[in-house]
C-alpha cells in the first residue's frame, strides 16, 4: 500500500502553499513517495524559476536517506564526514534546508521538497506540509 | 504577462484527470509554461511510474515545436523529413501522441503532455485538458 | 589562424537570416568554428524553442564530420551504414537537413546550423549563410 | 509578449562587447529571454573557448533565481545557507559572478551572462550590457 496517494500529495502542496503565502514568498513543492519518485509538483505564481528542480531534488533527497535536508548539509559539510555526498551520484542531492521525510510511525513513506525562498523558509514551508500529511 | 498560471494548470490537470477517470486509465500529467518550463505534474494514483518524466517530455516538446506530439511523430519517422529529431538535441523529445499546445488565438502560450495508457488515450486525455484552458 | 571571426560569423547570420526572412520562416541560427565550437547563436523573434539546441547541433555535426547533415541523414538512414550514428556518442548528432560545412578551398574551417523549419527551409536558410562567407 | 527580442538582445550584447573592448578583455557574452532560453550568444575573437557553456549558465543562474550570479555565490559559499546549490540541479548553474538579471521595472524579463575573464571584469561588462537593455 502506498501512503502518499495523489490525494495525501495535494493535500500537502496546499498546506505548504497555504503558509508559503502567509509568509509572501512563492515557492515550488514537491511531493514524492515511498519510490522517492514524484507524486505531485507545482511551481507558485512568481516562483524562482530554477527552484523546480531543486524541490524535486529536495524530495528525492530526503527520502532517499530518509533525513531533512538540513540534516544532510550538516553530515555534507567540508570537515564533515559525508563531504562532497552530493557529487557522488547521477541523481541531484540537495544539502540545504527545504526538503523533509514524510512518516508514518518510524517509517518514512515519502517527502515533500520545497525550493524559492531562504533556506528557513524552504524548511518552514515544508515543515506546513508534512504535518496535513498527519491530520 | 505568463498565461499558464497555476490556477490555469491546475484546471487543465483537473479537465484531464476527469477524461483519465472516464476511460479507466491513471496518467502522468504535466503542464508548462510559454517558456517551456513545467508548472504543474500529477502522477494519478496507478499511473505507470516510468511515464512521468515521458509526460513531462510530451509537453516540453509540444511548447517548443508548437505542434502535437502526434505531428511531431509523423516527421520524425524512418524515411520522414525528420527522422532522427529526438536524437538531436539534450532535451528529450517526445515524438509519439500525448502532448499538445495551449494557444490563445494563434499564439501557443504552453502545453500539456499526457503518458500513462495508449498514445491515442493520452493525446486524448491531453486534449480534454487543453480544452479546459479556453473555459 | 582562424577564419571564423565573430565578424565572419555575423555575417553568415545576417544572410541566413535574410533568407529566413524572405520565407516568412524565423530561425534558430548557429555558427561553429573549426574546432566545432559556437561561436555565435541567434534565436529570431518567434522561431521554435526547442530548435535552439538543434541548430547549434546541426552546426556541430557539419563541422564534426565535415558534411552537411543532410548527407550525414543518408549515411545514418536504417539500412545505410551508419545507422545509428545520432545515438553514438554524448554530442548530439543531427541526422536532417539545416547544419552545412564552410570551407575555404577544400578544407572545412566551421560550419552554420539552421533549425525552425522544414528540413528543406532549413537547409537553403543555412546554404544562404554558408554563401556569405566566401564573399 | 516577449521583452527580450533578438534586436534586443543583440544591442545588449553590442554594448557588453564595447565594454570588454575597452578593458581590453574577449569575452563570452550569452542572454536569455523571460522563460531562462537562450536568444542570443556570441564568442569574441580570442575569448576563451571553455567559457562558452559558462556564459549562458550564468544567464540562466541569473534568470533562474532572480538574482546576479555574485550574489548567488554569496548564498552557495561554504558556510552560508546555500552551500552546496551548484550541485542541487540538473542544470548548471553558475555561483561566481558575471549573470545579472534584465529588469522591466521589478519584473526579471530575462538576463546576460558574460565570461571570459576576471569576476569583476565578467560582472562590469554584463552590467554594461544590461544597462543598454533599459536606453
Amino acid at each position: 500500500m502506498e501512503y502518499i496517494t495523489l490525494d495525501k500529495a495535494m493535500a500537502i502542496i496546499a498546506a505548504a502553499s497555504k503558509k508559503a503565502v502567509d509568509i509572501k514568498t512563492p515557492m515550488n513543492i514537491a511531493v514524492v513517495d515511498s519510490g522517492a519518485n514524484l507524486v505531485a509538483f507545482v511551481r507558485m505564481d512568481g516562483a524562482w524559476l530554477g527552484s523546480g528542480e531543486i524541490a524535486k531534488n529536495k524530495a528525492y533527497s530526503a527520502r532517499a536517506f530518509d533525513m531533512s535536508t538540513k540534516d544532510l548539509g550538516k553530515i555534507a559539510a567540508p570537515g564533515a564526514p559525508a563531504f562532497g555526498l552530493e557529487a557522488s551520484t547521477d541523481h541531484r542531492i540537495a544539502i540545504f534546508p527545504g526538503g523533509i521525510p514524510v512518516k508514518v510511525g518510524d517509517t518514512v513513506v515519502g517527502a515533500v521538497g520545497v525550493s524559492g525562498g531562504s533556506p528557513d523558509q524552504d524548511h518552514a514551508v515544508a515543515e506546513a506540509g508534512v504535518k496535513a500529511f498527519n491530520l
